[in-house]
């Protein structure tokens, strides 16, 4: 997306770096080299100094770079380290950082041999909470998906595979603008429903059955993330019930989300609803996750969080009831923290 | 896959640690994970010891790893270290090694203080060359990918968009049976066949102008890689020319690939053909790489490898000449090595 404020950002990145008392910080994560520049790329090198920056590109890069970003110098460069280390020499930057999460151990202890200093990432800091225009792009991600979820619904008939109707629903995303899915789509008929993970198979959909869909598309970037259970056929007594349960936990734990509450409240109201069901043990993941420029980011909405919501922050609320050998019923959504409570981007 | 012989690839990987006189190594690269347990699936741990292995997966995952690997030891923990950690103890596991290149800087240092030691990665030794087994699964992997391009050519016409030729594609593959893409695929028309790396947009391909596909699909997990250039409507003259140099570089470089050649020798044999031509300077990458379980794997065919060719690697042979602002062509072929030469997997 060339319409991101690269400029706006890599001054906040500067702020980060003023307050750490650091000269410089090398950014090696291509979620965050993206976010800072708007260039998404694996393979290159980011230099954020107090008042510049510099991407260090191979040279089949360096046009392309220099497009969509102009916030930063693009330098070409076979050996990106080196030119790296040039450069922190003849700025006279003294205390750099590198990112102690993103780079490998072996890279970490290679940087550190240079004089540079491990430090957290910084820019997933920033990315916490989304400005207006992250909020669109995801906005139009979710949309995207949902819509090519609605018009996959009729088309879906005992007898296709599980991978059909992922192929199917990937079409549909893929025509209605989105650059590819957001994760591997899981498509879970019958039993395979149960899985909260399961690997979309060669299995076909029969006839009064449950089909559960965690699916989502990247657009611009931005990952969305929606599951939608059905039942195919005439729905039995037990799956009627447990539906009606999570889809209860669900809208109360949207319900929940709001800025200045805590993840682990969201997470409770939704628990508390299905172990008061008498499923509390089937409910084996946790309430939600941040989603943006990743499928999954910060915060986690789990029982064990003591992070507390902020306006700006997309999340997903998704409790389920999964019965082994039998079937499982997940419903989510993805919203965006509002100071009121929050926008539902996925209906 | 369940088609793999997990058991015998713990017991090869067994002999490295003999080899090295180690007692363990912990597994953390999810690929490398699959490769030796057959279950692929992110956030879990694989420790291998010279007798046993061991996989520390979340809760919710033990059923479905279970089910497909029955080579180790499955233990669902919330702590995943802690639970390897004890497990070290109560083997009395002295001398264990941890992936210096796949885990984090942070990460290994906190193995380091446990007595972990940093090591290169140990499983890509093994995933080097392909047994049968992979090449068969590889094979389909490229068929499938090459029958759908096939599928594809008769619907292109001018007015679509790249994303809408890259959906129809990956659609094609999907129905065919593929997991998914290898990669992002590159749909670059007119001027943005001449970047390397392009982007798949939304500009609507015209008639009378170039139109590079670099494409692969996964399946069972095995990754293909084909890249074909195609002129829509009347070839200028200067396309034809170009055309047929990259398309003499392709067929010499494919033809110089047996097992005891060296990887620069096949990217020298594609380079000097286009050099002598006059277009050595937009050759900008280098001639191929390795596939497999991912899409860029071990060895590179580049001047600068001094890498020799063994019986079962599969890597890609894959020449460009490219006119920025004008059009590019790349042709690639994904190939097996093999004693007397190669086998063509994407024809």
């Amino acid at each position: 997306m060339s319409n991101i404020n690269s400029a706006a950002r890599l001054r906040q990145f500067q702020k980060l770096l003023a307050q750490r008392k650091l000269d410089g910080y090398v950014v090696s994560r291509p979620v965050d080299q993206g976010f800072l520049t708007g260039y998404h790329m694996e393979g290159y090198l980011l230099l954020v100094g107090l008042k510049k920056a510099w991407a260090f590109v191979p040279d089949m890069f360096v046009d392309q770079c220099r497009e969509v970003s102009s916030s930063c110098n693009v330098i070409g460069a076979a050996d990106q380290r080196g030119s790296l280390l040039a450069v922190l020499k003849a700025e006279g930057m003294k205390k750099v950082a590198f990112d102690s999460e993103a780079e490998s151990y072996s890279s970490g202890e290679s940087w550190k041999k240079r004089g540079l200093i491990a430090e957290i990432p910084f820019a997933p800091i920033l990315r916490e909470t989304k400005d207006d225009g992250e909020a669109a792009v995801l906005a139009k991600s979710c949309k995207i998906a949902i819509t090519a979820y609605k018009k996959l619904l009729p088309e879906i008939k005992p007898g296709m595979t599980e991978n059909q109707i992922r192929a199917r629903l990937e079409y549909l995303m893929s025509i209605l603008g989105a650059q590819g899915p957001s994760f591997n789509i899981i498509v879970g008929s019958g039993s395979n429903s149960a899985k909260p993970h399961h690997i979309t198979s060669e299995r076909k959909l029969r006839n009064n059955e449950a089909l559960l869909i965690d699916f989502g598309c990247k657009y611009g970037n931005y990952c969305s993330d929606i599951t939608r259970t059905i039942f195919v056929g005439k729905p039995t007594e037990e799956f009627r019930k447990v539906y009606g349960i999570v889809d209860r936990a669900q809208k109360a734990g949207v319900k929940a989300v709001c800025a200045g509450v805590g993840c682990f409240d969201v997470d409770k109201v939704c628990r508390d609803i299905i172990t008061e069901a008498g499923y509390g043990d089937k409910f084996t993941h946790t309430t939600g996750h941040g989603l943006g420029l990743e499928i999954h980011e910060f915060p986690r909405l789990s029982t064990k969080s003591d992070v507390i919501l902020k306006e700006g922050m997309a999340v997903t609320v998704e409790p389920g009831i999964y019965l082994y050998g039998k079937f499982g019923v997940r419903i989510e959504d993805s919203v965006l923290v509002t100071k009121t409570g929050c926008k539902i981007l996925t209906r």
